[in-house]
């Protein structure tokens, strides 16, 4: 690993509070070279799905005009939450590292912890509750995928 | 539950296959009234983390004006992935529901079960290694913020 990525992912975390954003940063590489890099815009732009990782993966998929990011590693200045991480799986990256650990976002008031206890909970015990309904109905858009020729998978 | 949300991204699911994007659509509702709607755009915008739900709750934040989507209830064509999960938790929202099930997705070809396998894994039993390295540097950004007096909290 090269430790130089993971501190410039620090170094833009701590930056980024100071004009009023999350402390979180992420710069993902490929090949020797920085594709994306991301601090926590969640309260700037009014989307919390902004954080740092996220923010980088969609820069890494516009800058390298994929959605495929295999290949690639991330380096994030703190242990990616649920959403990171699942952001991170699907978009195929080699490897996470991190700096700071969902137990050190805790301390500093974010729900990572608690995100994840809640994950390990069977559905029926979440506090957010989830409803099936309508499941017949809901096979038929993968049914119209089956069919459809032209797809993309990912 | 008004069932006809949950139809409307059944149906934004279906047509989203015939123009080439995933079989996947969601509807976030506020007091009655629509506030956000997404498709699956993974492919058409290079983006991996542009799943329905999270590109509904982008959608849902701007148009609400705030990253908080307390009161707000999501219909999602299918079951939640660990990353939209997660992204409909950091929204804050009351409710998920949804119509087809991870099953229902990992038999069409996609990865939902797989992830959701992954996560109840120990970290080091999962397939995307995840290395901690400078964790004492990675305290900094967390120590800044902490003494950040103009800080928003999320």
């Amino acid at each position: 690993m090269d430790k130089e990525y993971l501190r410039r992912a620090i170094a833009l975390a701590e930056q980024n509070v100071r004009v009023g954003g999350g402390p979180f940063g992420a710069v993902i590489v490929k090949d020797g070279a920085i594709v994306g890099e991301g601090v926590n815009r969640v309260t700037a732009t009014q989307d919390p799905t902004a954080h740092a990782e996220v923010v980088a993966i969609r820069a890494a998929g516009e800058s390298l005009g994929t959605h495929d990011l295999s290949g690639c590693e991330i380096h994030a200045s703190c242990e990616p939450c649920p959403m990171c991480w699942g952001a991170i799986l699907w978009a195929r990256m080699d490897r996470i590292f991190y700096a700071a650990t969902q137990s050190d976002a805790a301390a500093a008031g974010f729900d990572d912890v608690n995100f994840y206890d809640e994950l390990a909970k069977p559905a029926a015990q979440r506090r957010t509750p989830m409803v099936e309904a309508l499941r017949d109905e809901g096979a038929r858009p993968f049914a119209a995928w089956r069919e459809f020729s032209g797809k993309v998978r990912y």
